[in-house]
């Protein structure tokens, strides 16, 4: 950790469980509207704290109608959106709060969104500025910043499918740039070059989870991947609300993160589990 | 009621009665310019005084006309605008005054429009933007914020007239994500799915009214359905104050709202009614 | 009614019905600490709402634990305080909240007190200055502004328990050229003098209810003399939840505010009534 | 005219006509509270109006009960005030409202108190730091700027009734070094003394009234020498509305003002008037 | 809990744990300089982590040197302080951090000490207003709200020693007055007193431990008296870490904050702890 204040080390420790997170996302609606499965961020409040997460992300929004159920989560609060999937593409985006907003509603970390490669300069230096901008305010109000940084190398050319480690060592590198306490990317299927680009990147990196596949297990080899490359946390959402079974996928996963558990071992936890 | 403050809360009931909302809407001459039964602010606050509303709808120059009329009527003060029908579509849109002047000048609640699914990237941003600039100031000074969020997905496509399920759930959401206490949406038609779109957004949704239609009594037919799938209430403007029978129109919706009836008793009401 | 803004003049509806109000004051225990009666300010919201009144009177902090009986009451929020009654007399008083904070506060008129022929030059030039502050900072904010304008003559001569008529005219005019909305004062048993202080200062003026006395039927012979003389209203609390009938006697108030009874008359209510 | 800026010059024409000021004081019950006379200050524009006033000088909240008579007459706004009669001396002031708050409230000037020679240091310090503060933010803001500069010689030594000469042209010369556009000061019955303070000062000076005498026809005679050695004005209150006759007072004035009356010619004016 | 914005209850939970609270105080030194057993903030830190206190209570600076040891205690950000023993009395107070300053250093609620019936109304007054003028920023930035308020009955009549149970209604019931979201105040021995005093005061009330005395074994009768009679928890500094066993002291607290133990259940837990 190496955050440069306070209050950012003091805030840390309400995402972190020993050093490592397990974050459940659910801003998903800013973009696509609910889904099956996130219709009630209550609910995934009540998930998330009985089995096993440090915190969850969402917007100030979602969480108001789910205080009830936030025990000792940690709140790493979206500040920031696009316009939604019936407009246009998500790169285009805006603030919902300054930090010093999502400090007063509550937020123990603050994370926007940054996608870099994307083939469109003006959209892309937007990006930036923007993470810039809250980094900077996260500095001066003790504020642990998250940077969701995502190389989107298909927007330029569809047929990469998946960045290569060098394009995530420059996202994770420019969280360190840019003052960020923490990086969500994703994880390519790489793990040597995964880990030179996290060690590259001297910040605690957390692997998004990305969308379903048609493959359920895929997840807890990838997440295993990642832990064992240097990423201290996962952050996955819709492959756990949006699975079959929340629950178990979501236990399985905090046997990945916090027990040490093999992908084998995380795989027979989700098999066993009924839910 | 989800209002995250005790300023939000106590505002709230000035436009609810018992939890349900009758208002009318008079901000149509920004765009519109003067319409046949608009003319007069002061009647409009009259009429929905005088029979059952609980609100009006309207900008901060109508209202400093009408005053002697408001009573016991909320107040919903319109801080946006657009260019008028003689310059454009009513898509680009600017601020008329910030939620700190509207409550300065009386406001029980701000509203702002947002269209969604409009087919061009830069105008929809800038009004998803602008949404997120005023809910945060309203949440700082304790006022309630209604989100007038429509679909517009003719825009894109003309041969849509009406918005589909998916889309009403995405606007409401989208009210619930941006901090909003209350969206104004359009109902289409489809029991069903409208119920589900408001039962996942969690926020109360009232009916806007929309256009006339050639069929007076839809209305009541339409918001008797609305009503019945979710929504809290209802703002009807153009089918009142440009109704043959303005004063039984809106009786007729009183008794939707506020007495339980069917939509062939309101309709009953507004076929008795002299005026 | 003289609001000088339109956010004035819609507020002040909050507190008045037909220009009439009946105002339950609870913040005693700012100065004596809880007392038999007003533990509970939530039991005294739903009193005030249940029996007529049109608005209670106290400090934000008692006001959020009683926001579930808040119904359609006007909240004067009380912004300025003193130290208790353990530390000292209630002349040095200090602010609570800055009137822009009771706005976002939920507040719908703010009131200070403000003593004057006490003899301490500065202290008693401290609560002018507080009440010039608090009043120009409404008037930009269009929050209606109470001062609670008493002569506290007994301070330099303990022979004088009332105040003179001129004392009172002095007072009630004060509030005018300080730019208060409305003037709560004592009513000091002289009905002629009474009148022409009133009238000459041209403001609403409520009479204030003063301590409990051993006779509990002292008040309504009071509040028909102080309304027959030009008052609009009265604000009494310790002679209303400090009654062994709160309910009654709040009723017999009504009785006289709204209904035009005679002192006799609202006694007859006060002594039929049960609680 | 002197003033430094467009805006001061602009709304110097709204107090002066021809160069001349004739000004209906109306400010006292903020020390005196309502006196016979004084009471309604509606009536007070009504008669200002009426009878040749170019100017009334009162307070924001006295203002706004005397809309509808205000005519062409310019707006004075007293901006400080004091504690009252009943709470001790008039020196010990403090503002009801910043020049900023009274251009808002449709202020032409803007006027304070400022008594020197007091004996009390502290207070006197104050005093001219209130008239430097609210003139530097006259200056910024293109407001005009009265001092009402009293040299009150009597409250250090009571033997001496009336400033000498030298007192007035410090009160005057102060007027100047403080950046007031205008200086309301006493006339001390030394012809030559004024005239020499009035030209050493260098500012517009009016005479200011003071209280009632037993000689209802002195006030004429000292306006004339006041205007024959170098006044620009006079603000009269207490005798005009506190007159027996109040109209032939006023016009009486007005002759000396701005029809070269002599202080006979006056007099005559008066004594033939009937109200 | 009654806080009024959604950032005071999610902040409140870091120093709660299942409604209780455990507080382990070590803001001793500013007064008092070191003394034994508080020399390293650090040591404190790790046995309240260890042994079951849910949040300590310390200045920003002694915090800086803990950090390490801080593990998921709540952070109760001392903000005020007053002159040193070798100085003199600890009345005359001011502020070390801004409210906003505590937020940006990593607090989850902020206290600040108001002793009431000091016998010196300049001082007492000055208190008052520090507690408001935090209070009110607290409530803007979303920060939990501890008033220490002790009646200081002593300071005037030196023959009582402890307050009487008015003293402490009017203590708890000035907090939430004050928009307190708890109130930390002495327990005085008198369990049906204190159990009405909490109760008048309708907020959260934690017991201060207060100084160590001949007696170690009185600390456990006290601290079951005060629960069993309305505190939702204790502050025990000087007897835990002033203690022989310190330890011992924090788990005996612990088994009666949180499992229910009786006076002699605590007493004997401390006595078997070997520290």
């Amino acid at each position: 950790m190496i955050a440069t204040s306070m209050g950012k080390q003091l805030r840390m420790r309400r995402v972190f469980r020993r050093g490592k997170a397990l974050v459940l996302p659910l801003d998903h609606p800013i973009y696509f509207g609910p889904q099956p499965g996130n219709e009630n961020p209550a609910d995934l409040l009540a998930l998330a704290r009985e089995h096993g997460a440090t915190a969850v992300l969402l917007t100030a929004g979602a969480l108001r109608t789910a205080l009830a159920e936030v025990g000792d989560l940690g709140i790493i609060m979206r500040v920031d959106t696009t316009i939604t999937e019936i407009g246009g593409p998500d790169t285009v985006m805006h603030l919902l709060h300054t930090a010093e907003e999502a400090a007063a509603l509550g937020a123990d970390m603050v994370v926007v969104n940054c996608y870099i490669g994307i083939g469109d300069i003006a959209v892309e230096s937007a990006l930036l500025e923007k993470m810039a901008d809250v980094s900077a305010e996260c500095e001066q109000i003790g504020m642990p910043f998250c940077g969701e940084i995502i190389p989107r190398v298909s927007y330029k050319d569809p047929a990469r499918t998946m960045p290569a480690s060098a394009d995530l060592a420059m996202a994770i590198r420019l969280g360190l740039e840019y003052g960020c306490d923490l990086v969500k990317t994703v994880y390519n299927g790489d793990p040597e070059g995964y880990a030179k680009a996290v060690a590259a990147g001297r910040l605690p990196v957390i692997m998004a989870g990305g969308p379903k596949s048609s493959d359920e297990l895929a997840i807890f080899r990838q997440v295993h991947e990642a832990l064992a490359n240097g990423a201290c946390g996962v952050a996955v959402g819709r492959r756990v609300w949006g699975s079959s079974k929340p629950e178990s996928t979501l236990k399985a996963l905090h046997a990945l993160v916090f027990e040490g558990a093999s992908a084998d071992e995380a795989i027979a936890t989700y098999i066993q589990g009924r839910t």
